[in-house]
């Protein structure tokens, strides 16, 4: 007989994860008359702690339009394999039990988690270890399985779909090629779709190797057919036949600087240096991530909350909800963590985006 | 052997209609060398005329990102009841045979017709008199059954969505209620999304008939409770238990303004009357049609216009395409005119709107 | 010597005011450590009351880029005539001595005001009653003199814009006029700035009584020269010569529909009766004022609440803060009520419409 | 007696270069019948060429909202200093009577030149050699003097301020600090005005050279005084004291990536390095340039080329037009080309910045 619930975010943030906490908190008040606390920063907040903070309707109050997680996320992440500092050096410590024991301290009779492949697969195992759990899936690109999409994509592609029209307009005026690196180190999702609706004459994803001589040819013979500009979207992930030497940069002298752009800098300096057109790189990175939801990944978010909750009252733990077709089901938690949602390079979508005329891949 | 195909775009706009001239013009000509003809105005085109252009790459170029459609609609419309003026009075004559006599002179060898189910039904009936005919499905309204969702439906939501966003800083500041007038004669879809999208408190849709008493009192109980503004979705043809006589105004008392939005106002002034709270009305009407269409219009858009051409190649006449999951895939046009795709009062949708604590109807 | 200073918002909700909240708050305590206080509801918090809230930097965190106020504003309004229920009547009363006493038990040195010319003038007579008082103008139409312009004004243009430019696209498909009424009961600014921005072929101000006849034959040369869609925006209070008859519409017949848009409709009937063009009227209302403020309201917003803490310091007061070019300055508070801020018929705005193409009023 | 008219834009693109276009072309025509030719790719086209393209209504009809220029934009540039390939080695030449003579071939009886301080000095050399010149200032990131502000900047302040919305969200639920680095090579402006309202905590500009130490030392603070996140907007061309080696990275090491943002990533390492704070760096680079202009600056292009016009009209050749106050006025080129438009460290706009908290420079 539940009487209160817990609930913590875990991994990257992705706009709609407020529209799922709301979405929990006011299921579980209003209609059951539950209690709901939330967990701050991930499984951090059960690690050390616990470090909770009540949520009453108030408190969710103006939330679903923002982006982020009002309870924060964590930044060290898994219990059993916890970095801690010992002597001088980082061990990593299975502190598993202790995320166990400070959940009982909650008071809590299960433990709503909302994360990613990685986030799950913990929440999975805590279930093993006791803690009645119910998963949430998230991702930003895309590349969970078990559930048809979940929230925050749409409003990635819609942020990157926006960000190509903008670079349209620029490119124009100046003939220019501009390359825009995109998230997605496994799957190539955002590339693909915002490639599509942005109206991209490249796009390159992880799970179609590219040769860099075919991009710069292609580009090449835009040109002599007359198109004076040229936008290529890269997925961060995507991988150039020969590995990522495309140009004479070392991983190295890269400055580390992968976060703003490695393989979208050097696809740029291929074209520039082979075409001798001026070329560009923009790279998206966090701005992907933020602002307000899109109404598709609100009312996702909120389906999913309302969901978990049911789950909660059926006694359905160690799943997770997803989403299938229209409806919002119940799913294994296996489903979303032991394999990648990756574009099938002969699937329709790739299909649709060639019968277009934008080159994928290859 | 096709060599030529038509298009024609037919009923109200939409944000994707582009999309999908777009995407058949390219899928049409890149790899497969047709041509490509557009009929303007929808049928009205194939009736006086034929009134055609001529579509290239070059005529299709920047418009992925532009509501509306560049063939224009019909105004006028069904070619088997046409409008005629015969000395001073209007007949309403059958004039598709015009219509098929036009189609030929066009010399394309099939014609896709993009609309909702008044077009795809005047489709059907021209195929069997000869037309080879592809249908896209098109409804801003979601009230199509036949495919899981169409073009421009995410975006209508998307702008209710801003707008429910905009209203509530007004409502609040001011203590007041706003009653927004939305899309939907026959379905709820857009009242529904975009209120649980837009944080509503109340969504009226014409499933599920509402009674005025319960609105008034759900908005006296929510003051008593301390919540200092309300916010009502109405769709367009949601309809109050005993009629449309909500508060003493007659129809032709309303001076016509239905499209300003009747039943918006009426309940409008119902609230105030019986609540004594400031109620304002904001009827959105033409809004919600224009604009760019968001990336996933964009995105389906492009995907049948793509999916037309393959039809048409594989000799699937009659037929139209549609959304079923994440494919697109061909389906029966009789599926998408012989009933409304409605909101289920019972479904799960609905249930999730509730469980956030919004009233719905009744 | 100063310690408290309390702040107030009266009259219409306008993007920006957060900001003059936020930048008073900061300004007051960061560099000079004076507590604030907020008044509830506009001076509605000073008669019945006091209400007020303490404001200290965490309650204005996250205001910025929220519109509307988080004080909220008054609905009744005026002190000085002040609505009071006296056995069943209505009796106006002055019941300002109740605010300045009021004013007394909060403890603060010094009050801000934020508020149009109805506010201003009673700030300005509660400062000659003995509360040290300093304004901040506010207008969303524009109509306020004493300073170049105001916050939330270019965010009102700004939502107008965006919704003309949707609207171009729906009138294009279906070859329709469209009128489209926006705020603007005195000034017809709003309607002149959107109506360039937004490329109306037809503007009609307050300030530029038009003849109705006019508006159509221009719509009709229109045509004739091939255009096949037309826009027209209409400020709420602008004129026709000959007074609000232009269709066979009396003012009780239109239901108290002002607010819904009585001349919008009205021009739009005349437009289609005589012209025989599909013409369709959007009502934008409350639309205008919501929603998160731009960049330079914002930053004006912040700018005004900086200066008015200074103004206090000073010990200016009975005075108002005011942008003069790029600076923002003191100024009297009698600039802004004793005269309205019109749009000059032959100014150079209006010119530059004309030069356009543009038709504007006459 | 004027008849005919030419107009070209150079240097980098800007939204509200085309309402400039638009708004010559409809002035030119509509009032006095003249005609207009466009130079395409800025002074390229008169150089080869020349490069022209007729432009009449029909060719700006729909420019309005569209970013970029439909002309193009020169990428070599400079007639006076013109880069020339000759036997292998490029040699700066001096072309401009071949830019004379181009344009006397147009036919035109005098250019528009629309551009930077660059593109001005030239036009205004050029009229000194007898081609009747008028001046439009242009300035994404309103380092020109001689104009109050130039259209293209408000766009820019407000994307950038967008983009600073969207990484509080995620600054906040990863307990994050975020180095934005944004346009302005010499003059801090979007930097300044987008901080102060996106709310940054520190903005770094080219006007105020800072010590990374002071940085630091100010974040750390903020995070003992328990705040979570951090956000720094950088311009380019911000310096901090002591050099460019405010890490140990050396420009060679940096990969030419200046334009991927050489010192947002330094100031962020440093951060990260010395407090511990995971630190992330977002570049706009070329987001800032694209898209829809806003309102304003769709009115000031607009205004601009309609006064173009008139300066035409009255022979005020080697003039150029000026917004002062809320007035579009005549100007000297002098005013624009001889200084930059810098911030003023001890103006009232960084006083209002630091009166909100935010730490500006130093």
């Amino acid at each position: 007989m539940i009487k209160s619930i817990a609930i913590l975010t875990g991994g990257g943030d992705c706009p709609g994860l407020n529209a799922v906490i709301r979405g929990v908190v006011r299921a579980a008040i209003l209609k059951r008359g539950w209690q709901v606390v939330g967990i701050l920063n991930g499984f951090d907040g059960l690690i050390d702690g616990p470090q909770t903070v009540p949520l009453d309707l108030a408190s969710v109050r103006g939330i679903l339009q923002r982006g982020g997680t009002i309870l924060g996320t964590s930044n060290r992440g898994n219990p059993f394999r916890y970095p801690v500092q010992q002597k001088g050096t980082t061990e990593l410590l299975d502190v598993s039990q202790r995320v166990v024991d400070n959940f009982r301290k909650t008071g809590a009779d299960a433990l709503v988690v909302v994360g990613g492949d990685g986030t799950l697969k913990i929440a999975r195992r805590l279930n093993d270890m006791g803690v009645p759990v119910v998963g949430v899936p998230k991702t930003i690109d895309n590349d969970l399985c078990g559930t048809d999409v979940t929230f925050g994509y749409n409003t990635a592609v819609g942020i990157v779909t926006e960000a190509l029209d903008r670079l349209h307009t620029t490119a124009e005026s100046h003939h220019r090629a501009i390359v825009v690196e995109v998230m997605g180190r496994d799957a190539g999702w955002i590339a693909l779709e915002s490639g599509i609706a942005g109206s991209a004459d490249v796009i390159l994803l992880p799970e179609i190797p590219f040769h860099i001589d075919h991009v710069c040819d292609h580009i090449g013979k835009r040109r002599e057919n007359g198109r004076r500009f040229h936008i290529v979207v890269v997925a961060e992930g995507a991988v150039p036949i020969g590995g990522h030497k495309v140009v004479q940069i070392s991983a190295d002298q890269n400055c580390g600087m992968e976060r703003l752009g490695g393989i979208g800098q050097q696809v740029a300096n291929a074209i520039q240096a082979r075409q001798g057109i001026e070329t560009r790189t923009v790279v998206l990175g966090h701005l992907q991530r933020g602002g307000t939801p899109s109404s598709f990944d609100r009312i996702l978010g909120s389906r999913f909350g309302v969901k978990a909750v049911e789950l909660i009252e059926k006694g359905y733990f160690g799943m997770m909800v997803a989403l299938s077709g229209r409806e919002v089901v119940v799913a294994e938690i296996d489903m979303a963590v032991e394999s990648l949602n990756l574009v099938n390079p002969q699937g329709s979508l790739v299909h649709t985006a060639e019968a277009l005329g934008i080159m994928v891949g290859r």
